[in-house]
């Protein structure tokens, strides 16, 4: 029975990290699509999000059934909130993944990101990518310190988050109110996406350990959102 | 012991509840402060969002302690998952009118909403002020028509979000780029906070009928985040 259990235990575990894959190669995706002006890339970003969908709601559904099925308590009871949680993170991730494909394929044949912030976008990309990897590794393998390493990443996307507004609100700004908003709002998505990893790692900690020292419920964690 | 059980649901009914009455004047207070340039009361919003954290943390030891110490099934089993879902989308729905308060307060003693907007800020107050109280409505009465009530709203929503990037982003945009910026994230606090209202009337469908015609994954629901 236990071992059954546990097998269930272990198939949820996997869906999850099947996500947080997905989530990785996504987000990479839509940063080149992004960055190249790829609308092919774009478009497949778009459509594979719906299978990111289904797999949330699928972990949904079998934590669901564990929990009125058996009797799950201390760690395997926070294992199975700490899925729920994680899935539906993940699947706010790829939503955010995917506003970024969007916001390429609006502006095809155009590239979005005028050509002195591309380096900032660049490196907001490469964290967000690292930062998923790192749920992944974190899930995977219950890496307490892997998992801490999100908070500090999270600062380094809000550093590049809030360099991006100082250069979008500086007098020398040329490239118009098009271009400031299409920014405004990549920031934002890469921003929030950051914060989302963050709420992940925690609860691997919160799983491992049973202590959590901030509130587990998803929040924005340090990340200022107006950081000008 | 059925009794005792029953006590302890509807104590987390009241914690979700009261969260919502929470939201609705901070939502309510944020637009104030935005439109009537109110430091003061911007202040008390962004002081009293620590409250909403802290009863968001409370529902989920609330709802992880019944799941780890009863054996809850079918409707009590969802009706403790939902208000697990609820707490965090309050939570995160506080966040987002305390930016829209953040944003007052940033730009004080200047107005951060140029005349010619102001009708739709209004409005987008408003609306989201009218979600947050149909969902208490809906929580606390189980009533499923107001539940379903909210996705037509968000499609009012969406509309206004879609009214202000075209004024934002036409070519007699005469406010600069500081006021594009501002109003871009701004529009996106209320166009988020109207969405994850519905994924509460969602839960509170879930609840009663055991049926979702959506994944009840929180997600986007019909706000294109690029409306333009």
């Amino acid at each position: 029975m236990r071992t059954a259990f546990n097998a269930r235990l272990a198939t949820i575990d996997d869906q999850v990290l099947a996500m947080a894959r997905h989530v990785r190669t996504a987000m990479h995706a839509a940063t080149k699509a992004l960055l190249e002006t790829d609308l092919h890339l774009a478009e497949s970003v778009i459509t594979d999000d719906a299978d990111l969908d289904n797999r949330a709601h699928e972990v949904e559904e079998s934590v669901y059934r564990l929990l009125a099925q058996q009797q799950p308590v201390a760690q395997d009871l926070r294992f199975l909130l700490a899925a729920l949680h994680n899935a539906s993170a993940l699947e706010r991730m790829g939503d955010l993944v995917m506003h970024i494909a969007k916001t390429a394929r609006m502006r095809y044949p155009m590239a979005v990101v005028p050509t002195e912030l591309r380096g900032i976008i660049v490196d907001m990309g490469t964290v967000a990518s690292q930062m998923v990897a790192n749920t992944a590794v974190a899930l995977a393998r219950q890496d307490l310190t892997t998992a801490r390493s999100l908070r500090d990443m999270d600062r380094e996307m809000d550093r590049l988050h809030r360099e991006l507004f100082i250069i979008v609100l500086s007098p020398a700004w040329e490239y118009g109110v098009q271009a400031a908003v299409d920014i405004t709002l990549l920031s934002r998505y890469f921003e929030r996406f950051a914060d989302h990893a963050v709420t992940i790692g925690d609860r691997v900690v919160h799983v491992a350990t049973g202590a959590s020292t901030e509130p587990v419920v998803p929040r924005q964690v340090n990340g200022p959102v107006n950081p000008r």
